[in-house]
């Protein structure tokens, strides 16, 4: 085991200064260019401004269907002294786009023009075909003339313009067949790691699914550049040095993905020494702390952390403006929109931290909610709406912080999402589902913070809606009296979604023998336990205190879980060795258990919402949609009897 | 000549209302899924909801370089009474992603322990390896457990969801290798007209190079969709009705281009109606009145109109939210933003108009200056920012009023666009571009409304500079008087471009013998004039008085145009035998030249935006590109010896 390489800790922005200087000095940017045909150059980049060869149109044509005439013929005809034209001579008749036979500098609309022959008022042989006119036609009326839309020499895009499709129009429309851009940035991309294995092969423990080059390939297709992803390299320094070298023959950067860190296996920072220059090792960010920078044989070269949002978030930083330069163009920047912190983030100073958050419209405000904040949930990239960066000189944020985030989402979705904090309910991700499945414009965002939560978040004006299964010991009801004493001056109509079985979920085949809560004093029983606030631990709290044990006696008591997922989860894999969850979470996972309770779990919906057309879409599905109930149904365990009803009202 | 096909006028409204119910009623949308590898699922719209197959990770593993341990092992160690773990046995070494041994619970940090052997303090044998601890590991501490990621059975996705870089590495690491994606959108689009020839071909009188299928098409593939285009269709019923009717059994939807107006080459919508129906003619907007919503066997059909800003225009309008429904996903909505109109816009009542209009920043103020509105200048679209519609009940907006404006382009651009409005030179276009080349985030948007408009925009902020060149009688210097008349209150800094002749563009050979002003009194010579309060226009006043002409006697002395190019282009087509314009006009169309004076071309800059960064940039290329001096020199009749130089300052 050789250890000995220390990353470093420099701040970002001497990081992202060092690598533009390095990479504006010593990188041949941007790119040559290459002829494609102009059908084929959308989304492309000019690699040299492009003038019109031809004007357009090219000749004098008529903006109208009607007659061309010569202007001057025309003088003097009017209501009174009507003027007839003869065909062919003086007049002949043009579709719209015809061209102007030579000599004619004029068009008379149709419509303002009788067909006659010589017989009546005015000149003209009766043997002859008119047109009668009456009123004269000023030069070049309704005439398209030459170079309308461009004139030939004319300047019809710049250079480093990214082809839109009005644009092809007019490269074509200036007389161009091919069209010179620039040649697409190629990315090499190399996957390392001993462990590693390509998706849908057979799985043995210790292996990793390899997508993070899956990931990144995408962003590099996105931002307009080419990915080379090459086989996967096992951790041998010898031959990531091999695959550095040929892949900055090949590409203009190179990504070598994961052993960036100090860790025994780490060679990624050994191999770019070794083939050419490591010019930085380590970031104060978080997550993405073990980046590398480096130069090999004239091509920038980076190592990128192994977790997955710590590979999405450097590969941002430092791979983007890359792609970009080399394309002529400018870094995008996520635009930024400001929100208020649903709650309080401490952070440790030194690191600036990307913190993941959900944004929700709720009335007027904003509302980020942060989403896991752990390196290797990629689902929390997929969740999150926009990024809030936590400098490295603060510790954090505290609840109503007015934060800028930036987007991953476009405004408008955010517009169309319906917040809903509380208790968690795998009915919530059905209902999510049918949701934008019938109204494809809308969606159900949840944040999972228990009952207690939500009907705080609904207070504070954070949350369209909550789910929520608070028992009442005194009037043996759900929710009505919480709903009373937290939110006294709210309107909320309280609605029933499922009636549904709590219980203890234990390994399948039961094989502690565990028979219900009583069983939690053995030693050798470890129990997994939500969190406080949420209806599941006000149950449990409840159901100990029936039995007089004190919780002080369960092992596991204080290890939270905050869904019934993630209870259920942590009794299929050894966590613990139960824990009280849904029936619905344990048939998800094919887990034994033994049932508790049955318990209301309802929707409290703040009322000045309920005329929102995304809620009364929501209400419309819970009440009435049989696709939704028939799915609630097949997770077992629920009874839909009262879906939909109105159980309180305030 | 059959006529008789009379358009309707229905109101937009109206129409999309129409074409949704009859597109939601008659279609089978969104479109059944296709399978396809993880990997090539970029931007495809899931068919299905996906959940996962496998928990990610899928077995626990190590957060950390370190140790695993059992924790209960761990206890009792501190500082004072560090404990010694037997390596192999209690402890065993994990790099980061490491698989956790079996019945292992915690990892304690590479950084918190001592290797160490059995000498010295704490229990140990002499002979075997241990790990030094000095505090005590709490239960799964750095420990990647199962389903941290991904939770087996949990939605990765939801239908109907456009797959993102993140997603595709959620999908694969859930356990899935191939994905069920809605098929993508076929739009079968048939170019028709007689006169229509592929670009490339040698062009003749008459010919119309077609290129509306193309931009058509790449707005298909921009959304999602997936383009087949035909051959081009000449002018004859029984070929377009048997081209709709091969299309509608290929194709989701069909697109028929031109002919759908009620001209006698206009066949779409008798080729429509003899094979299906005919479901509207004609809508109240303005350009795209011709468009035909149709349906024929199953399929929706629309005739698109042949203008190509129409063109453009209507396919938004109504193919886009076809194509976008059956992928199942929200019809995307342009950004909006508020501007202020720089000028006043009448319109026509009884039509709703979609005016192109440039956006600017100019200080605090978004600034919309209407470009070009004829049907067929698609270099309008190419120019435009946004859109402004102009509701069909209103006679047009008055200046200064504010107006929303759907945006085109990034907001972003926006801000970095250097709002220029005033008089035209070539030397601009040049600047414009090498701007851009040198720095691609900035541009240069410049409105050609003469030196005096260009001086009334800079007192009104909505420029932040202005190209001018007025002579003052009095004092024989150009600008300088006109700024302290109009401009008395604004700190402005006079900067020199360039010195350049002006003179009489003639065709080429001076085939009319035209020696100067004087000869514009002669009846056989048509002028062709610019319009009033441009610099140039000036000049042409002044020269006619110093010569006694009266302008009365000028054939075309009323025909105006708005830049030198069109003035040359003007003269280069024969619309008029001479015009007053810059040699560089006649140099770029190979026109002949008659000088009549030598002028100082100024840039008036708002004194208040020159630390601004883009301006600064601007001025920087203005002192010190060669390569825009070079570009400068070689269009011919400048002289730039004063280039950059400030020339007054109030």
């Amino acid at each position: 085991m050789k250890k000995g390489i220390y990353i470093e800790n420099t701040p970002l922005e001497k990081a992202l200064e060092l690598w533009e200087a390095k990479t504006m000095s010593s990188m041949r940017a941007p790119l040559e260019g290459e002829a494609v045909p102009v059908f084929e150059s959308l989304d492309r980049v000019t690699a040299d401004a492009v003038f019109a060869l031809i004007s357009s149109p090219f000749y004098h044509s008529s903006a109208m269907d009607g007659y061309a005439v010569r202007f001057a013929d025309t003088f003097g005809a009017s209501e009174l002294t009507p003027k007839k034209l003869a065909l062919g001579e003086q007049a002949a008749y043009v579709d719209t786009g015809d061209p102007l036979p030579e000599g004619f500098n004029a068009v008379i609309m149709i419509e303002e023009v009788n067909r006659t022959n010589g017989h009546g008022p005015g000149e003209g042989a009766a043997d002859r075909e008119y047109i009668e006119i009456t009123r004269p036609a000023t030069p070049w009326q309704h005439v398209r003339v030459i170079g309308e839309d461009i004139v030939s020499t004319e300047l019809v895009l710049p250079e480093n313009h990214r082809l839109r499709p009005v644009d092809i129009g007019a490269v074509i429309s200036g007389g161009h067949t091919t069209l010179s851009v620039r040649r697409r940035p190629l990315i090499a991309l190399i996957p390392t790691g001993s462990e590693i294995v390509e998706p849908g092969a057979e799985l043995k423990k210790g292996d990793i699914i390899e997508y993070n080059s899956r990931v990144l390939s995408s962003l590099v297709t996105q931002w307009g550049g080419v990915a080379l992803r090459t086989a996967p390299v096992p951790d041998d320094i010898e031959k990531i040095k091999a695959a550095i070298l040929d892949a900055s023959e090949r590409a203009d950067m190179v990504i070598v993905n994961a052993g960036s860190s100090a860790g025994s296996e780490d060679y990624t920072a050994r191999a770019i020494a070794g083939t050419g220059e490591v010019l930085l090792h380590g970031i104060n960010i978080k997550p993405g702390k073990p980046v590398i920078l480096g130069w090999v044989r004239g091509k920038p070269v980076i190592g990128i952390p192994g977790y997955p949002v710590s590979a999405y978030i450097t590969f941002n930083l430092f791979a983007k403006p890359v792609i970009y330069r080399l394309q002529g163009l400018p870094v995008p920047r996520p635009p930024v929109i400001n929100a208020r912190l649903s709650r309080q983030v401490a952070s440790s100073p030194g690191q600036e931290e990307f913190l993941r958050v959900k944004v929700g419209r709720v009335g007027k405000d904003l509302i980020a909610t942060p989403v896991s904040r752990g390196a290797g949930v990629l689902m929390s990239l997929v969740r999150a709406d926009g990024i809030v960066r936590v400098p490295a000189m603060s510790e954090g944020f505290g609840a109503g912080t007015e934060v800028g985030v930036e987007m991953l989402r476009p405004e408008e979705e955010i517009e169309n999402t319906i917040v809903c904090i509380g208790s968690h309910d795998n009915a919530l991700d059905l209902l999510a589902n049918v949701l934008r499945k019938k109204y494809p414009r809308y969606s159900l965002s949840s944040a999972h913070v228990g009952s207690m939560g939500g009907l705080v978040a609904l207070k504070k004006g954070e949350a369209h809606l909550a789910g929520t299964h608070m028992l009442d010991e005194k009037t043996g009801e759900y929710n009505v009296a919480y709903i009373k004493r937290l939110l006294p001056d709210r309107k909320i109509v309280l609605i029933n979604l499922v009636y549904r079985q709590q219980g203890l979920v234990v390994p399948k085949g039961n094989p502690r023998n565990i028979r219900g809560f009583e069983d939690l004093k053995r030693q050798d029983i470890v129990f997994i336990n939500r969190q406080g606030g949420s209806g599941t631990r006000l149950l449990t709290d409840k159901s100990l205190m029936e039995l007089g044990i004190d919780p002080g006696e369960i092992r596991g008591y204080q290890h939270e879980e905050y869904t019934h997922m993630g209870v259920a989860s942590a009794v299929l894999t050894g966590i613990a060795d139960t824990g009280l969850a849904i029936l619905a979470s344990a048939r998800a996972l094919d887990l034994d258990f033994i049932p508790v309770a049955n318990e209301r779990y309802d929707l409290a919906i703040a009322a000045e919402y309920l005329q929102d057309e995304k809620i009364s879409a929501l209400l419309e599905i819970i009440r009435e949609d049989r696709d939704f109930r028939g799915a609630v149904m097949s997770l077992g365990g629920y009874d839909i009897s009262d879906i939909g009803k109105v159980m309180y009202e305030q």
